[in-house]
């Protein structure tokens, strides 16, 4: 793992779901820059040999374990813990899967099913079928909650937790809300790279090391996290998109619906099989809301960058 | 208005809603090139020397006329028209406006509330404020309903309509599905420039004339539109991104929250009051869904280009 001479969290200091009890590992001062080493999100249990059966022996109890947490000196409640990712340390593999009763599409794609990939500093082989730019970020980075006792880490919260916020990758910084003394900040699943949405519920979930910057800021009670993105980490070598939509009075069915039809596009027009599209598609593509106004229907939309194929 | 030599649909052969008993005002081949004049919005009632008040006295049955509709020879149930966008020749003033119960935020926004933009081939003028990138497209693009009557046109629908899809630029193809002998295509609500989502319920609303070729494709049963961009299409001057999120377990409510921070960081940031940071946002700011897997809540995250203020 890599220590860059700044303070590293080793990743056995690590805790499963949110709890305000837990003892913090290590006491921050702001400006400090501390590198955190992250298991991936099957908690070290799928290995780059694993076969799809692996799934279902993953608990939920010990999914995302997330590194931490770490004290910020000064922070309290009202406060906003500023982190800015400096770096990521990938570790060249990772994996994609589709879990029963997990993922948007849960009610079509039933799982077990597991895809290895191997990358290196630029793409993702997803074995001979599709390339994926890689792209590094944290998917779980949080505070812990005011509210006592233990609560999973599965849904992302007002405080920051599994957001899978695709952008939040080298060069970016998220503002968290502060609701304990010493903000209590935990980062997890990292990803080697996820389109918006992260469809059928997993990315490249990959285990890497993450140095970031983290710095108090007082009094900004935000109400949910905020991020800001450089205009470099924005570029990307993803091209040839196409976009199917969903139109309805739902936002989740519209999701499900554009998602849907992408599958159906790919599995006609590429060929390949209804999970690996599912698979790619939480990877690379992306779920955006066209039109949000025009009651009683609105458009959600799925781009998907036809380019991987090449 | 504009005539390349191809044939045009003038903007007095315009309809209000989607009914499939009004008459073709054109037989089209599939393969021809047609222009399309089209009113704004607001059916002409806004002028660039408008105040606010207009807003009111704007009818929801006269919304959104839409030009045509075009009859495409062959064209059967089951079939999808082919739309490529060709050229957009834009009038070059628009309005940006706030309808009282109608937007993202209408519970916040009571309207009414109305701003003219000046622009050229590349920007857009919002008074010394700001500057927005010049990127027409087409809001409403549809064929007729199976379903016999009027259907309002405020609601887009499976087979299109007031889709608000941003990027239906020069260069982009929609693909619609037909139900109807002929598909009956109308267009309408021509934009300068909007942001995903539409969040106000306006964009830069303006009239133009929209040259595009039509082309039938036989049995593509498509449930949904679905269309391509080219990658120059993708290529934008906006920068410095900056992202607020809602989190939760209803997309709309995630949606309203994301909007409703970037309002407020733009007015404490910018000194903008919140109505032109609400007309800001929807001509400029996208609303995307970061994850819809993490259950029971969902992150909705809307990007705001401060570059815009520059």
């Amino acid at each position: 793992m890599t220590d860059l001479g700044f303070k590293t969290i080793h990743s056995h200091h690590h805790h499963h779901g949110w709890d305000n009890s837990i003892e913090p590992v290590y006491r921050a001062k702001s400006g400090e820059t501390i590198t955190f080493d992250v298991i991936d999100a099957s908690n070290g249990n799928i290995t780059p040999d694993s076969k799809a059966d692996i799934i279902l022996e993953c608990a939920v109890e010990t999914a995302n374990p997330t590194t931490g947490p770490v004290f910020i000196e000064g922070a309290e409640p009202g406060d906003a813990v500023k982190v800015t990712f400096d770096q990521y340390s990938p570790s060249g593999w990772g994996w994609t899967g589709i879990f029963p009763e997990f993922g948007l599409l849960a009610d079509q794609f039933k799982g077990p099913d597991l895809r290895i990939w191997k990358y290196d500093d630029r793409q993702a082989l997803y074995s001979d079928m599709a390339k994926v730019p890689v792209r590094p970020f944290t998917g779980t980075i949080g505070t812990a909650l005011a509210e006592k006792g233990r609560h999973s880490v599965i849904p992302p919260r007002h405080v920051g937790g599994n957001l899978d916020i695709k952008d939040l990758v080298a060069g970016s910084s998220i503002y968290l809300p502060v609701e304990v003394a010493g903000a209590l900040l935990s980062i997890g699943d990292t990803h080697a790279a996820q389109g918006d949405g992260e469809v059928c519920g997993t990315a490249i979930e990959s285990p890497m090391s993450v140095t970031v910057k983290v710095e108090l800021m007082k009094g900004e009670n935000l109400k949910f996290p905020r991020f800001d993105i450089p205009d470099n980490a924005l570029v990307s070598s993803l091209r040839k998109y196409t976009a199917t939509t969903g139109v309805g009075p739902c936002l989740l069915t519209a999701a499900q619906d554009a998602v849907s039809g992408m599958i159906d596009l790919l599995t006609k027009q590429q060929g390949v099989n209804a999970e690996d599209a599912y698979m790619l598609c939480s990877v690379c593509g992306d779920l955006k809301i066209s039109e949000i106004v025009d009651l009683p229907n609105y458009v959600v939309s799925f781009y998907f960058p036809f380019s991987v194929f090449e």
